[in-house]
């Protein structure tokens, strides 16, 4: 539903959010923040001002109020979706009507002296595989018919670690793993020389469901909160000797980044799409996954763009080079069909699990989502401004994800920063 | 360390503790129960009784004391090894020292007055697959070379789903999922057809590592606080459709059943044995995963049977008929071999994850975990005593899993149940 929180026109008093790229006051994303010496507690970006939720608990809807009492955004996520809308009609109000600045201010931190934390204790978390352009680049390195039967009719998808997501920032260590080279029999270990990043969005769960009982794909949307932007990283060399045959394990849980925003679900109501008609010849989903109205605007036209700096970069005062200009509009998947696909076995979800959904490859060379792709599984080697050369991630190397949702007729939206970089590993 | 709380002839003044199948007083397991009207707690089971430990806190170890205030064991399971130990040896002497008898009256419950919760909040769960005859028997049904070229260098494993894991007595509901029937192109959704038990172990995390931080084999055993019996319930069907390429999902997340009681590290010491020797030929395990002191006492002589009764068996009065009988000491790597993989990339594990072995097959045909390897992939049914036939699991059907730690000298030591009824899906 679009309503007058997505009003291109409407301004906030917080000067800083006019026309900002990922926080004008179309957007209200929701995060856990603290300042020095505070608790972590809940906030909604403007700008570059972060706003203290529960400062001003007693001027939100009563159950979002009491909903963000503690340290983290689960207890919100578990809210049916009228109450997260109601929870924006009001922060949309609040932070529109000059009347308000004066309660506000004092509960107005600039973002720059916050630091920002996990918004969820992630229960599970699950990777898909819906980048079907993805799928199928890195299926022609592996096997001669690149996708496998099952890919058109299953949204794909396994269990990650949980414990290992952290918030955009916090290097990322390289992974020591077993490895065996090409032409030999015993495997060695040693960190990985095939560090690879993965584009992806992450869908966070909202409401939930009982054990036993699927949520159908009518009411799919509505277990949908919001996204935040993943990077999945990866060890290629541990990957392609550990991943038989029960799939990926070492080589992916050392470690996950995320954005630290929840970009909700009503936010994205302006940029949501028709699905792309499936290629002549592919097969209609089955009913499960199957619903008129929900695919009809299923997906979401949000740019995504890949940036690295090495830091020799860094050092020189240069720009991140752009790796990719990826579409989530590429996902052959929704986030609705992943959520029906996970349940219809009665598993339960619940509010705060993280669903990725795998990466997000266009069917352009230039909007190709992981090294493994850019780099032809490392056979063709990128150049930087520097004249340095990569294959794969070295360490001082930063990746920066960004993402901008956009639609005509309304302001653009972003989902802030999702960085990391590579450390050594001791 | 074997100490004075081993010593087969200590006897407890909780009369039904004297011999007790499961829970003599060289046991003492740690496991959250309630009673009606009552918040669950964390309690030890003696006999046919269950001390609430919550109620004499007070005379406990400090550190133990404050780490069990909560409704999980997740606390206790995140203090050293030694506080553990500490804990062991006050309730053994609070349990054996008739003195302390009328103090502990009021907080002695008899077990079958109690219900029995999950004991930790899993923060993740990883499902490994050292049961090598298992691996072998199923590879065998797959391809024309059972086991696949890691598998004898790496404890495979892949991550599990936390949300759906129930202690004992949850019923099973039959999953519905998608399917491909042979011969034919297109799949179907529909309940399964071939469901099916996995006779498991579990192995709680204690303590736990910092991400980046890789937990050396030589300390691995300090981060297993006991171990469970567990049953990975698996919907063959679905898992044969959507497995490839990044493994089990649906197949195995709509629902794990364990036994309620983590039967602790410190209680199994006397049944800690030499692993097998590895047949001539086998690879050395890396230096990772080597460590001549806790290799030379790295498996468990832990005897596993599976049963099962079926509505008809019930109705008439049947006891359960063993489908197997099955031995610990048949796992190819051990549970500190499983840690020190787990965390060799930095993944960071935490106090409450649980670990599961994979299923445990011997080399004899009355010790296959799962009806796959008993039934050979459904084409030798089994004859139950009422005359009725099974490959895999009708509605009705209850599984029971029950394990018993036996070591020349010393008392033997059981799981108590882990037992769950399949229902229909709807």
């Amino acid at each position: 539903m679009i309503d007058e929180t997505h009003d291109a026109k409407l301004t906030s008093w917080v000067e800083s959010a006019q026309g900002h790229a990922d926080f004008p006051i179309q957007n209200l994303p929701l995060g856990i923040f603290s300042r020095e010496g505070a608790e972590p507690r809940p906030g909604t970006a403007i700008g570059n001002q972060i706003l203290d939720l529960r400062g001003i608990a007693h001027l939100l809807p009563p159950r979002s109020g009491t909903a963000i009492a503690g340290p983290t955004l689960n207890g919100l996520l578990g809210l049916p979706a009228d109450e997260r809308r109601a929870l924006r009609q009001r922060l949309s109000t609040l932070l529109s009507d000059t009347r308000h600045a004066a309660a506000l201010g004092p509960y107005m931190h600039p973002a720059a002296e916050c630091i920002m934390h996990l918004p969820a204790r992630v229960g599970d978390y699950t990777d898909f595989y819906v980048g079907i352009h993805h799928a199928t680049n890195i299926g022609k390195l592996l096997r001669p018919t690149p996708l496998l039967p099952n890919y058109k009719w299953i949204p794909i998808g396994y269990h990650g670690r949980a414990s290992s997501i952290r918030v955009s920032g916090v290097p990322v260590v390289r992974p020591v793993g077993q490895q065996r080279l090409p032409d030999t029999v015993e495997p060695l270990v040693a960190p990985t020389d095939r560090l690879d990043l993965e584009l992806e969005l992450g869908v966070w769960v909202g409401g939930g469901n009982a054990l036993g009982s699927p949520i159908p794909i009518s009411d799919a949307h509505t277990h949908i909160a919001g996204l935040t932007l993943l990077n999945d990283w990866s060890a290629r060399d541990v990957q392609a000797w550990e991943y038989q045959p029960l799939g990926p394990f070492l080589a992916k849980n050392f470690h996950t980044t995320i954005s630290p925003w929840i970009v909700t679900a009503e936010a994205l109501e302006p940029f949501r799409v028709p699905q792309a008609p499936r290629p002549d010849g592919d097969p209609r989903p089955l009913p499960y996954l199957w619903d008129a109205n929900d695919q009809a605007r299923g997906a979401f036209a949000i740019e995504l763009e890949v940036a690295m700096t090495s830091a020799a970069m860094r050092d020189q005062g240069m720009e991140p080079l752009r790796l990719s200009l990826s579409d989530a509009r590429a996902m052959y998947w929704t986030a609705a069909q992943m959520v029906a696909h996970h349940t219809v076995n009665g598993c339960n979800l619940m509010a705060g699990d993280l669903l990725g959904t795998g990466t997000i490859s266009t069917a352009c060379p230039s909007g190709l989502g992981s090294l493994m792709e850019i780099t032809a599984g490392g056979m063709e080697p990128i150049t930087l401004p520097t004249g340095e050369q990569r294959t794969f991630l070295l360490d001082g190397d930063e990746i920066l994800i960004s993402g901008t949702a956009r639609a005509e007729g309304f302001a653009p939206i972003g989902f802030g920063s999702c960085r990391a970089t590579i450390v050594s590993h001791a």
